[in-house]
């Protein structure tokens, strides 16, 4: 899939020309941070990075979108000259793919101009907003089912082709196992996996020879839907007389449940398997889940191996955006530095202003305790005791003691628009999400009302933002 | 973009193969349909269709993807040399691209071998349950808007590039005047357009000047964000200021809203341009919007003139899905087509069986009253009543009296695997959507709870349907 700066609000272009014109090209420093943990979550993953950067390294306009902004009549000759010579020359730092992330915190920085920086801000947000979202889903997912195997079988009502295939790629790095979408299998190297539709059943004489005609070739990987016409009635039978005839072969088989009661039906799914002595045939269920549904199956013993999730793991479901933004946060002027802010009348859309490096601090076993927002030349007290200073309220703070250990998170990813750090496999990045996860505190991560993660001021960002808003707000 | 047959959940290539070494490759009928409106409406709109039919006629296995499928390990040779010669080569009938769709009734139905047919399942539905749902909610928005003019701006937070791309055809289809999406203009022709980004005023050393220096460069088309520092305390100010030197040179302005209470302050920043004399100067929000934000800030007057939606618009917000399934209806066994359908332990999965038609009746003015699922041989009387019976409840019906038209709504759009039917520009698929809507009545346009449309079914399908179950239910 090509990626062409013309993927990009229109307000982009019309802005990059204005300050092309208006030679006010300057260097400047934007920054990605976003407003809340989606699903009323206690925390975010943090992905999409390693598909960015390679597309941001690569960025250029094609011929066809040059001709295409002539045609449109705005812009002028010399800007399309420049456009057409464009490439992303900027840095970028980041946190690395599959941190935990927190709202109000930047997450990911870039120096450049500002034509450059404001051509990549759809793209940027496009990419990051959309699996990050889904990363955090599939991680919720994943701690809900306890470390049974989720897999990922939303293509067909996924957000259009690359809905699927990011989602895809995110799932994987929330924890999921494996995913139905064989171009996403070829394109990341995730494992796929499936079962078998009803209309395999239905297009047979009889629900046992298309159980039969299944297992005779697939032996290996016998997986029988058994609610096409009767669940308990016919489906749970006819998958007992098979996996007897692959048990005699030393195989075994699956059932998948896709309808019904999950509770009920996998009770009496998993006696029946068992009286038959089908012990070591596993349950699969699917059927419009989400982590809570999950979650409460778990509670309640369900006898469920494995989760097939599809429609809400790819979309988010009911909250199927990210909140990342992306604003300016400092611009140089006359050979100085400008930290910049917004105000706005909601306050939660206000912004912290200057170029900022957030620290995380640990507990024992690299367990987080909070995250402090400093400004870039800032470097947190080590061994000591930290002030955390309340985002909003100018008074409100806590002293942060007893820390083990504490580490930069925004690290250079690409230096004058070349990757100058390894993008580790997809596979990696999952094992990190998996530990991070584990190594959170519970409290963060109940799926009702978690409790809040701390993510607070430096004294010196905090005396700059609230310098700033008195002057902005002419106070 | 190219589409490759890969993009397919994996079950359909091992349940195709299953088909291929069991000779089992017959003529069979699929039909999609689906089980429920969106967001608690009252209709849905049909779309993706012009995208989706290109798609299945040139719809080919790469070379890389059949050495993908081969690495695999879990497909025969000769199963792969089928493959790299597959062309979906059957018959396609669909409603027309705009249509009003409801719950239950077949969108589009598939005629050829069941290979062709299940490796098409997951393409066919990942492109019109996204771009339907996209539609749909455009449909509903523009509804509420009354006429006004509605931009998409969803493209930040899209679900990937291909999300923001279709989301932008569908928006335009179910009634957005534009897009901000300026790679979707060049793709589909969409009209773009844009206004200015906070950054563009906080990189000035002033609002006034930010705001100057953009009427300079683009006069005809000025629309001032007024909302970065304080809208009523200095935004609407300075666009004043700048309104009134462009209204000088005979230009207007407008200001455009992005946070705060756009009611409050929709009325506020009217009055201020009307003393100052830009009677002329419109006024456009954004800010999270849904259709019913803009319902009610249309029923309470809120003085609003264009309305910029994104989020909510892209990704269906709260419900991110659109619930279309595509099952087997009927296939052939020993020269005789046989009726199939799916029972479930969740009465609302059951099917309807068979090959059909819908039939839409109208009153005068061609407002729609209801539609019938018939069986695909029969047509129902032309001016005589006919009864109308419960998709679900057996003895349930009503005869339809007093209708002025009637129109069998699936028509041929593929013939042997070439589309055979003209796929219309997209501003005539819009034009279709407003007339459509135009023409419903009030009563199913209502955004809560609104009236149920009828989609019944002709007697010779429910007694075909009842008589199934019997058979199948063992009843």
């Amino acid at each position: 899939m090509y990626y062409t700066p013309l993927l990009t609000d229109f307000y982009e272009l019309t802005m990059a020309q204005g300050y092309f014109l208006k030679e006010k090209d300057s260097q400047v420093v934007f920054e990605m941070f976003f407003r809340r943990n989606p699903f009323n979550g206690g925390f975010s993953i943090f992905a999409g990075l390693g598909e960015l950067l390679p597309r941001l390294e690569n960025l250029r306009f094609r011929k066809k979108d040059i001709e295409f902004l002539h045609k449109h009549g705005t812009f002028r000759h010399e800007f399309l000259e420049y456009l057409s010579e464009y490439r992303f020359s900027g840095d970028l730092h980041a946190m690395d793919e599959g941190s935990l992330i927190f709202p109000g915190e930047p997450v990911l920085r870039v120096h450049t101009s500002m034509i450059e920086a404001q051509l990549i801000e759809s793209l940027l947000l496009n990419q990051i907003n959309f699996q990050s979202l889904i990363a955090t889903k599939a991680a919720r997912i994943y701690s809900a089912a306890d470390g049974d195997r989720v897999l990922e079988f939303g293509l067909r009502r996924a957000q259009g082709m690359d809905g699927a295939l990011s989602a895809s790629r995110a799932a994987c790095i929330g924890g999921c196992a494996a995913t139905s979408n064989t171009l996403a299998g070829q394109k990341y190297g995730i494992p796929v996996s499936g079962t078998m539709a009803h209309s395999w059943v239905m297009s047979f004489d009889s629900e046992l020879e298309a159980f039969r005609a299944y297992a005779e070739i697939y032996p290996e990987n016998t997986v029988l839907l058994i609610d096409t016409y009767n669940t308990l009635g016919s489906g749970i039978k006819n998958a007992i007389t098979v996996g007897r005839e692959l048990k005699a072969k030393g195989k075994k088989i699956g059932v998948r449940l896709d309808s019904g009661d999950l509770q009920y039906l996998s009770v009496k799914v998993r006696e029946a398997l068992n009286e038959a002595g089908l012990h070591d045939a596993f349950i699969c269920v699917s059927n419009d889940l989400t982590e809570e549904i999950v979650w409460q199956l778990k509670a309640n013993g369900a006898p469920i191996d494995v989760w097939g999730i599809g429609t809400h793991l790819v979309t988010g479901g009911n909250d199927s955006s990210f909140t990342g933004v992306y604003k300016l946060a400092a611009r140089w002027s006359q050979n100085t530095l400008i930290p910049v802010m917004k105000l706005s009348n909601n306050p939660e859309k206000i912004t912290n202003p200057g170029v900022k490096q957030v620290y995380r601090f640990y507990g024992p076993e690299k367990s987080p305790l909070g995250d402090l927002i400093c400004l870039e030349h800032e470097e947190p007290e080590h061994n000591s005791p930290v002030r955390f200073n309340h985002p909003t309220y100018k008074f409100n703070h806590f002293i942060m003691n007893d820390y083990h250990s504490r580490e930069a998170l925004l690290k250079k990813r690409i230096s004058k628009g070349r990757i100058c750090a390894e993008l580790p496999a997809l596979s990696e990045i999952r094992n990190s999400v998996i530990e991070g996860i584990q190594k959170l505190d519970t409290s963060y991560k109940r799926l009702l009302n978690p409790h809040l993660y701390k993510v607070s001021l430096s004294n010196e960002l905090r005396d700059l933002k609230f310098k700033l808003i008195d002057e902005l707000s002419g106070g």
